[in-house]
């Protein structure tokens, strides 16, 4: 080995990526901010299609840059010859190859594992899509919104006298991708010992199912599905947002010396005593009349007011951020969560390992087929 | 190498394991299904908390079984010699140390990141903590809805018109796990060629900025946070959930031809052809109007009619799912993302990898020091 420092545990490898939109370049994402080398192999016309979504800064897609910062791009079309030989020559020089289309496409490609394994038997393959490659709903489309009503996270999320509601980010797109990454990651160290490839195949679907936590467990316990409890604590109370004068306020109470803390600070000394709230588990039960005291109270000042009278009582309690407060906390600078590639801010990398740098300034995204000439030429 | 088929990638590994409740263990349950021996260190009394949390089913916590199923249990007092010198000759033996106290605390018990690379140069040491080992934060409580309260993913979920929203799974807990995992895979994958060890080192506040998604790039595209858009897709329409005659179905349309096809579905003819509709742009300007006609029409028939309907018309339709029809669609059983451990049905790993076992049936989570005699002598 040579003494300059690896990019990251998987300098030297090079991922061929064909994934588009969300899901797949999120998990792709990971291998280069890791330190692999990808390629993103787009289409003829305008590549990937976050290309043409909005927002844009300095005439780049947020979209696209997000998910493909530090990635080279090509454009080749796998139906013409010329272009499928170049292909062709990536893979059998490449450690993975990722892509994100339906179930079926890659086969009528003329690419299907049978296929790949013959061009590089130590190919990692990882498929990622909707419903996954098997079962009968594999050919269903999916996007995020599709998964997570089928899920059932939508059905969980919200308030009991309220609507089900959509978790407000592209969470069934984004858990995917993480699991893609974990597959190919498993995949790459599995290959150490054995020396062969393998297929990796996610499910959009199945990532979420793995994420329903006590709704599931409530399911299997009852055999029903539980009712959506809003932004409470299923099983401690009081657990859950606050109104304030002016903003919301969580307050985390998991133990009989917390609650009475949180009693002494806000002067409740009759809910202190109030054989309704005796335990953990009456206050469960009646967690709406205590809810009703304790806002009575909080609704007399602000939340940066109650926030620090009830940190100092050595209760957890934190004011509802928006995103902007929560990027602007110097936690999120000192730990490089906003980083700058091609000049535009973007989120940092959040698997922090000893021994590899951790860059603030990164490369940013590639325009369409911007090392296209040399590597037409490096796979020639 | 035998020809004994492998449990997973991580076969052969060993796993220190000393996380409690929920994140922590996620991540080491993953390292467990693919295959690594996983030994969980627990305090003596009850062990983890999570014991003692329902729900129950044969006398096992739900809680605890979900993300400690197949793993060994020993209690160890970490704070007394003889179990001590046991403990340290694990972590001689193994490949990996896992754990999510609060920071410091793996110091006041003598086994710093320093201390733990002389009892072990190769020990892959993964920490798991709300804000992370570094940061002016990094010593605040942190329970799963405090990092969703700071982090943005709370006011970016729910209604215009309504309050913020926790998303309705422990997201924060469950993102940091997976994303330990991911640590820990790299970690290893790097000590193939380096040799070193390596320090996780991950945040669940971190994790959970990684996912904001479309909330973080309007912020940076604007300086702006974004309103919360209830469960519409910020730029294409219709692309929502709609209420129709019973359940709510969700209708994603990102296309013109799309549309079209909708509209003749729902005998839509005069919105095909209004002008405030005839671009996405346009239709998401007016999409409150758009929803009201197309709800008109939804309304007059059941959630399964209208999703046969808009489904044979070429359109991406779903109806919305509770957690108990999700677990029994056919799909979920043909991805064995229901398995049976330990005699309780629990959520299966959706990473699938080709050339390793997925079994159904699979061992169950351990009573507390359950296999205690025989690891205090083998590693004694």
């Amino acid at each position: 080995m040579n003494e300059i420092t690896p990019k990251g545990p998987f300098d030297g490898l090079l991922v061929i990526d064909l994934t588009h939109v969300l899901n797949g370049p999120f998990g792709t994402q990971i291998l280069c901010d890791l330190g692999s080398r990808v390629i993103k192999v787009e289409q003829p016309g305008h590549g990937d299609d976050t290309r043409t979504y909005g927002p844009y800064v300095n005439d780049q897609s947020l979209y696209y840059s997000f998910v493909n910062r530090g990635k080279e791009s090509v454009v080749l079309n796998l139906k013409e010859d010329k272009d499928r030989a170049i292909f062709i020559n990536m893979l059998k020089q490449a450690d993975v190859l990722a892509e994100n289309f339906r179930p079926g496409t890659m086969e009528k490609l003329g690419f299907s594992w049978e296929c790949l394994q013959q061009i590089n038997p130590r190919l990692i393959y990882a498929s990622s899509s909707g419903f996954g490659h098997t079962g009968p709903m594999k050919d269903s489309p999916a996007y995020d919104t599709i998964i997570q009503a089928m899920s059932g996270i939508m059905m969980e999320t919200g308030f009991p006298d309220g609507p089900p509601v959509r978790v407000g980010t592209s969470l069934s797109d984004l858990c995917a991708g993480v699991y893609m990454f974990c597959g190919i990651a498993s995949a790459l160290y599995g290959r150490e010992k054995n020396g062969r490839g393998a297929h990796v195949d996610i499910a959009m679907f199945d990532s979420t199912l793995s994420f329903l936590e006590h709704g599931l467990m409530a399911y299997i316990a009852t055999g029903k599905s539980p009712d959506r409890i809003g932004n409470r604590h299923p099983y401690m109370a009081p657990f859950d947002v606050f109104n304030t004068q002016d903003k919301p306020v969580t307050i985390c109470c998991g133990n009989d010396n917390l609650f009475n803390s949180l009693c002494r600070a806000l002067n409740l000394t009759e809910a202190m005593a109030d054989p309704r709230y005796a335990s953990n588990v009456l206050r469960v039960q009646n967690q709406a009349s205590l809810k009703a005291e304790i806002e009575n109270v909080l609704k007399t000042q602000t939340a940066k007011f109650w926030v620090d009278r009830i940190h100092q009582a050595g209760v957890p309690v934190a004011p509802l951020l928006s995103v902007s407060e929560a990027m602007e906390l110097p936690q999120t600078q000192a730990r490089n969560m906003l980083v700058e590639a091609g000049g535009i801010r973007m989120p940092g990398n959040p698997i922090k390992i000893s021994g590899y740098p951790d860059p603030h300034i990164r490369p940013g995204a590639a325009t369409l087929d911007q090392q296209g000439e040399q590597l037409r030429l490096e796979f020639n």
